[in-house]
């Protein structure tokens, strides 16, 4: 019954975040969740897609991949095989949507945010980790663009961050690793705001269908470990 | 607040399911939810694919997508585009996902089960009514292949159906129609078992993030919504 | 000799055009010979393509595509192999050229009408099933068009209706199903106008070459197919 | 009412047909139908597609493709591209039917040879030359197979060659260039067999549906043009 | 110790250069090197890249390919395959550096000059063919270009040419065949101008690495290689 | 005449190897060259491609991609492209002929490794980081599988560094970083042998022709710049 790695059910991995990795990025975040390590990296531009032109209002959008070699074997490069997968892409909207979720689009004005979450080193919850840190990569792109473009309103109205929990042998866990992820009888992935509500709630039984009572198990524990990455990202981006 | 339709909060649209809707399939309906229309055809294939080989259980997969004129303008065709988009990508998992979670893989023997969604029509709630009718061109497929193969277990464990529900206008309301969808606060698509279990939640803030009475409430309707469409099912499949 | 169905060599299947099948589209018919079902929609939008601008006159094209399990075995999506075979190109050629053969496009104005021909159940003659129904479609976008932009002259200058014909057991026959037309050694598309000219004859040896008096032989047949077709089409255009 | 160059509504361009032009290929041609240059390389290969295999009959197939300033403005290159359009498919898919029209599949054993049929230099009537300069590569390259296999039979059964016909000016005319072909009224390609038997017949109605007068007139040049075309495939072939 | 064909260490094998080969090109050449042979071809337009446009300066660049059957065993058609190989991209790439290296942007205007070099028949050597066949369809190119436009000044600075030099059996080697090639220890193209000064160098160990004395020895015979084919370009220009 | 960053001409940037930075690969190594920073990670797989099947000989082989923002402005991911550019599969095919330069493949057995070669962050140089840094992760693979497999030669016969000199400002200059790299008049990557001979030397005249004494000089400052490349290796694979 005890975890691969010794924690308790509630337990998230040891959690760090190093800000400003990258140099050219207008905000930039290495994220580690125990060994899942994933560069994030805000990218400002002027002008927005053409579909919310003359809007007067941005837009943040985000791309997830993961290193060939971040897994335990090595997967295709995606470029090589000239499409993305479906699980890419739908990381990639998730991701998107769970930032644009905190996001006051007019205090942007017409400007466009692209958030890169590349997996350099994969052990399970790459996309909540993905979220987690494209938040404080997010945070920091902001604040560029307010000093250079002079803007008067935050157009951050929350943080963001999210974690993955499940059913591992009929117990309710926090922060799955691989191994734990691949034997989940329940994989749950959801996303919180600072303030405790929730953007996304993506519950999937992987082996049999689960009742009420799990869910609402699933989901307490969920908020408490947003509410432990809150304090990461507050920690973080007061460094 | 009352409902472009004139339904009341926590009702269903008019469904229709057509059985046998097509001659070489060896299941499929054409399923309605009021104006959403979708076909679902079943294709048995004998093997399974290269990494399930030698296994001796079978495999469920399903292809959604949309007709270019099913919606109100016309869509670009994604074989024209050459390649296929996240939503489609992500759906199509989804619906695979759903069915697997009700079949019994030792039961089905090395076959393969494809089931194509085709949207012929769409006014919201694509994904649950390709879900709903998937299940019956299954059943229809399942009972083909027992025949055909003499299976003596039924692959089918328990049946499955799909509904979205939302809150509009601060209201929670169950099968939104596209004209609701497109203004709604909260989206939420849930998949259940006939025996009322959850397969898959998956709620997504459109606006503002929701909290937990939300969540509940919006479970609470889509649980109901499912036990009626369990019952559509049976009438068709018992016609 | 007799036919599988037991028709007589010089008889179409039964015809069946049903109009307005779709909401959304602007003219839409879903035809049937005999088990052979296809959905046309036509779109009309602003504008032309690029070559064409500032010409004053529209444009009218076509794109033609079969659902996978629309045939006996199931065939790969175009969409997922990320390219449109050379049947479907030659096909959805076709079906643009005959259809512009009727159209006046100064009286369309800068429009561009586009046909999606999409195949939902195929034994034989999908393509001239195709050009059939989506003269139906184009008519009725057409008077939406006349009525919306206030069109002085109609866009239409005849009808255009097409069969098959094919030699199957040394007899020409009219409107071949899948079974004929797998075994025909001469097959044969024609499409008609409605006045009884030509827009397009092709004629293909599939076993061995043909001489003048075959080929005379089945240009009657064809032509005597589509003065019925241009029955069928008045019938429900006028419903 | 003369034509651009000065020839006879019936007459061809000078034709010359160079044989071996590659050193490489099991039989090649370089054949010029005036300016029109097209180069065709036929390429022996053991085996056939997958769907042949155990047949004991072998395949035929074709690659028809224009290198970019082979016409009069350059066109981009398909490679680059990344996709094959609709009319290089529906011209390749004609090369190759055509001389399967006149191949003995059971004395060429299960060898395929594909023929690839490159234009060089574009004036009209590129298909036709591709088809009639393929079947003299063609030719040599099966007497490659039949030493080098040790073939009792030949696997050539007649021989084949295309011209083009069309209406210009009202006026019925044999084998179009590309100024002819632009303006012509009606256009047709005909593949004919070296005994006078029909292959393909591709009439197309560019401006006005035409009669079946014209369509007559037409067939009657085309046969004639085809005449001539053989007994130039015959002298390259003695040469 | 001899070559393959009896030709000394530093002998070229013989060069043809047909210029205005093709009709329609702004500038052409049909150069062989042996039995190497590669079609050149020129083609001016309007305008430049969008990232250059409004400096007042031209641009040049190049495509490279082989036809299918221009080697010993048939090559898969790039264009069906759908993408381009690298082998392709970065000899593509090298021809275009090449040519840009003997231009004077400014005098060429705001036009592009695109290059495309296809090769008929390989037996090595086919980029160095290729450049060195390319600045003679440029040089035709901007004669017609100046002609047209009335440009002051000549676009081209100098002449380039290129050839591959080789260490086989411990020999170096001048413009080695393909028989040659494939056995080479190390294997060099050089590109120099007219006036004798390096443009590009890319020498590669096949097999084991070399030392500076080989280094030398293979860019002395390069440069004396292009010596003799800058001859070959004069003669041919002044033809 | 000073370096941007107040280097001698014939200095390095600060080398950091990091070895292992990866935990699933069988070898990596985490390089920068000042601010470029590759990420290289070597992955071992048992069999080789279908052309050296049955050799009992290894292979190597490299993929080379860019982070889209390691640069200074987000360039596009090639996976969302599609298809990956001339310069991306131009430096993939250099990294793996020069690694392949120095290995025995007899004494891999039949074997792939592979080398990944992501750049996180770039500022010029980043190919010869990446062949540098992916010995390093080479060597550690391959110790990795001569335990595994019990090897009895060591498959490296010698070792391999890379580096790009160039002239600027008319002074030759090692290790040239973005901004050098942006200016300068001929830029020359190199690539070197442990014992000093080359494997690749590649020179591009970005600005005007060069001739013999430059090149010369380059290619001294190359050498000296690869030994101490090596050392550096050395000391981070005794780590």
């Amino acid at each position: 019954m005890a975890r691969p790695d010794g924690r308790a059910p509630n337990q998230l991995r040891p959690v760090t975040i190093t800000r400003n990795w990258l140099r050219h990025a207008e905000g930039s975040a290495l994220i580690e969740f125990g060994d899942t390590r994933v560069l994030c990296a805000a990218t400002v531009e002027d002008g927005v897609p053409r579909w919310r032109r003359g809007t007067g209002e941005g837009w943040v959008t985000a791309e997830y991949a993961m290193l060939p070699r971040s897994t335990d074997t090595r997967g295709p490069r995606e470029s090589v095989k000239g499409k993305i997968g479906g699980r890419t892409h739908e990381i990639s909207r998730l991701v998107g949507r769970s930032l644009r979720a905190v996001v006051d689009f007019k205090a942007m004005g017409e400007h466009t945010v692209t958030l890169d979450c590349d997996v350099l080193q994969a052990d399970g919850g790459t996309r909540t980790a993905a979220i987690t840190g494209a938040y404080t990569a997010l945070s920091d792109a902001f604040k560029h663009l307010r000093k250079k473009r002079n803007l008067k309103n935050n157009p951050l109205r929350d943080s963001v961050s999210a974690i993955s929990v499940g059913i591992v042998q009929d117990q309710a866990r926090l922060d799955l690793n691989y191994l734990e992820d691949s034997v989940a009888q329940t994989d749950m992935n959801v996303v919180v705001t600072g303030s405790g509500d929730f953007v996304e709630v993506q519950g999937t039984a992987e082996g049999a269908p689960f009742d009420r009572a799990r869910l609402d198990s699933l989901l307490d524990l969920a908020v408490s470990g947003c509410t432990e990455l809150t304090e990461h990202q507050k920690k973080a981006l007061s460094g």
